[in-house]
């Protein structure tokens, strides 16, 4: 991988994007090889961790890429590949976790929309800058949208405003924001110890039940949940879930 | 009713969940009884209150029914029942208003998702702990995120983690938050009195008509909320309301 | 125009609703104007502001139009023409901005809700009184859902219930809460700098994608944000914005 950083440990896989020298611009090469990681995941990997190198998250889409794509063909495929990605991202059955510090632009706040749980430094930099460019955040608004709704999302994709991690905070789109680097790390572990105390069979069906909740009609999405959860119960995890309760000890899947 | 303590005041339901040495753990006879008493509320019931008795309001779903369900298929059905008592629940024309004071989880948070208007204690506890049971917030993640938005459900939902009311205010879970009993019974008077000001049949089809709001398409629905206005300005509380207006009078539907 | 003072200044078109010895309430003669005004905005208005002469924004539906309207179906269609201004406001290619003092109720609070950016004083009065008069907020409502959600809705439409301006930035409803009128108008003066420094045929595509987020499935609209994305690229907009960017000039549309 030329332009991530990767190390597996304890069943969290941590991604850093590490293209400092261009504040973490997401390259084509950078979109190809983040979907290779997350297309390659294994089930033994229950938690995604996302950071960027050298004090910066993302600071948006490699304009050098751009240049380069030829016709506007090549670019609009160019462009929803990007897109393909936040689909991909906000589709793993893993938690994903975004840890945002200096710019967080365009694609890079796309990412972070599409992350189960963000954290920020409170000096964070949040902006969608496309349109005082003359473009659009085409691949990101829908993302945005979702996260934050539509009413913040016309302020900052109409002014190209930015924002710093503790606005971010109060608009909802991080979860935390921390005060310096050491803060950031504590509250990652404390996340991180969180989400591993939950069964990863569950979490699993969690979170594409609640994904799900957005788009489908209520009372066939209760049916299927209702199939889901006496599978579960019936399952491994619930069995195991269960008799540890009962026991008073931790389940298994705790490490 | 076995698990429940009813008491009707000036067009006013009080409902108490009572099995306190539970913690008020949502159990099938729990459901049924429940489902009962809103099936046969009448009309001259405006507003529905529900809390629990001994200092929570409910800790989730009794684990000793799911023990006994039997097979699968039992444990499905008893999971769907409970989702179709939030449906109703969510579906009433009368405004349903929660007092939530210590546990407030899984079905209880499921429950607190449905009200119109939700009063907390600051130190009630939030939580939807089914994953780290090796199971589902099944029948109540859709709920949760209509309630609070896709983004704070997930990480709810994906760390089992708590929240106090402080927090659950933040989130835009609860309308207010109070620092003790006094509090939340002044509160939930003076909610009481703003919604025994507006009139019960207005009421009612304002109330399905921000429910349709979400799922409908905007054109049919704003066609279908002018007849309502019109046959509101027509009717007897339109009429009322217009004269009691002009005589500057209470109408007469205010107690 | 009798019941709105239009000036237009380098690119902005300045609405001020003007009926100030009725609260400017909006008769139907105000939708008139208002959709007149609207349908022959030409393409070098990049952004509209709309406020209120007299310390009020709006105070609601002129009760005098109704009474006069004649039978049900009359009611009817005058309700719903309201309903269609606010569609038409909502899909405005250019940015909408309120100025928000004073009474904001009925009619003016759902006026506020299709803006793009809501700048309120923080004294300003937000209401849904329609229920306490036996009536409906019946075209407002679901763009009040639109703007805060469902649950917030729900609250402020079954209780008829006034909150202030810091009550509506805090309900998301309101994007900036001032102190004062000359704080107003420096907020206001600082959110043009932004949207004049944004492309303005770019920020009508985003602006047109955000809206669509809300409604349609997601890969079908990033495919098309795609092809959007291309265009502005390739157009006139995104290469002057490139070529500013690396002269490190401002663009042709900065002022």
């Amino acid at each position: 991988m030329s332009t991530l950083l990767l190390e597996r440990h304890k069943g969290v896989l941590h991604v850093t994007l590490n293209r400092p020298e261009n504040r973490n611009a997401m390259s084509l090469q950078m979109v190809i090889e983040l979907r290779e990681v997350l297309a390659q995941l294994d089930s033994q990997v229950r938690a995604v961790v996302i950071s960027g190198a050298g004090g910066h998250f993302c600071a948006g889409g490699d304009v050098k890429d751009m240049a380069n794509a030829g016709g506007k063909d090549q670019v609009q495929a160019l462009n929803r590949v990007f897109g393909a990605l936040l689909q991909e991202v906000e589709a793993l059955p893993q938690v994903v976790i975004t840890v945002l510090q200096g710019a967080v632009l365009g694609g890079g706040f796309g990412l972070a929309c599409v992350s189960d749980i963000a954290i920020a430094d409170h000096k964070a930099q949040f902006g969608l800058p496309e349109t005082s460019l003359g473009v659009l955040p085409a691949q990101i608004a829908p993302f945005v949208v979702k996260r934050i709704g539509l009413t913040q999302a016309r302020r900052l994709a109409l002014t190209a405003a930015r924002v710093d991690g503790v606005e971010a905070g109060r608009l909802g789109l991080v979860h935390f924001v921390e005060g310096d680097s050491q803060a950031l790390a504590q509250r990652l572990d404390e996340v991180l110890g969180q989400v591993l105390r939950c069964a990863p069979g569950a979490n699993a069906r969690t979170k594409a039940l609640l994904l799900a909740s957005v788009e489908q009609p209520l009372g066939p999405l209760l049916d299927q949940a209702a199939q889901w959860f006496a599978e579960a119960v019936m399952g491994e995890e619930g069995v195991e879930g269960t008799q540890a309760f009962v026991q008073k000890r931790k389940p298994r899947w705790v490490g």
